[in-house]
């Protein structure tokens, strides 16, 4: 993967894929990944401890978009919005066709009633690679939450 | 507009004018807009619902001045100070001389006696054009708050 | 110290730099500075009433080496980890072998029972410059805090 602009074009990743979520386009989050490819989210302890298991957890495109399929169904999540906010990338190492990145993320959750909260810190650890078309995706991407307290049922994508 | 080297100028853009703010040097913010410019804070409530009032709202840089005239008379907030946090735009969409931009933020408040709180978060939709000089500039600022719970008085820019 | 692809050059340094901290590999830490370099921790108020004395202070790499090897052996900090998300860089001035830039920041701490609050925010002033190998490093770092309420220890790097 060209080094050149490499930079610039996850940061125009990350900042449509955050956009996506925030604004509740949540059908078309799946579009970021590419078919077979790997999702989940995860703690930092759980993932130095080297568990395989996530909180979420999908291996293909499909079943990401089943996942906002029973969201959607479910409902359960009106009562609250989220905004992400994502620092730059850093390249962890990069191939011909790939490259790895970590991203750090902060998660703020706004209540119905107006109160401001930190949801979430974490980074993601991502494989990207082009499509058919040459734009960027993700083969792999795994949400790592700094804190181990967990709302039983995270709803929202990472 | 040129896609060359865009979401670069826009991060410089946006971290110049949340350089501008927090660092209080609020005479200089008005230079950020062109001189016939719009700027409003709204909500995303009142952004849905098409509501055209905004809890500030100027219709030229003139307005803008005002606004921090006033303020800098009424000396309102010095018991407080803000940290932006400006992510990466995305870019919705481009003409040739000008772009539509949306940029995600977070504004922490920290009190005089040191407590920090998440104070808003929200994300701005612009649209940027380049002034004589070739610089760029807000034609259009909305930023647009994800909480409906506002101070009746939000006197700093955002 | 060239213009081209100076604000994403400092974009992914910075990225480095917290991604080294909040992965407590600590020990990597000062090679993010020239050898002679100098650092410190201070607060807005103490910075505009120009003290000179930093919460942190350095004035050579050795020293970065020696506070975290004594930051090792104390061990203090094990019951709580840190994230931080960093802004995009104001390029102040440039020079023909340096660069001044500010670039805000916010840390926000993960206690180990999954608590997390705003626990600073901030900008960096910087001299950056080129190494012997034409790496950006830090001759000098000085972190500014928004606030001056300070926990007596502030163990971790900033």
């Amino acid at each position: 993967m060209e080094a050149d602009h490499l930079h610039q074009r996850l940061g125009a990743l990350n900042a449509e894929y955050a956009r996506c979520i925030d604004s509740n386009r949540l059908e078309e989050w799946p579009d970021f990944f590419l078919d077979r490819c790997f999702y989940k989210i995860t703690t930092t302890e759980n993932d130095k401890l080297g568990y395989e298991a996530g909180i979420v957890y999908a291996d293909s495109r499909g079943m990401l978009k089943d996942r906002i399929l029973a969201l959607r169904n479910a409902n359960i999540y009106e009562r609250q919005t989220y905004r992400h906010i994502v620092g730059q990338s850093a390249i962890v190492s990069r191939s011909e066709d790939e490259a790895v990145t970590e991203t750090p993320f902060v998660v703020i959750r706004v209540m119905r009633d107006g109160r401001m909260d930190v949801f979430a810190t974490g980074y993601y650890r991502d494989r990207v690679r082009e499509n058919e078309t040459g734009a960027l995706r993700f083969a792999e991407r795994v949400a790592i939450c700094d804190s181990s307290r967990f709302q039983t049922l995270v709803a929202i994508p990472f």
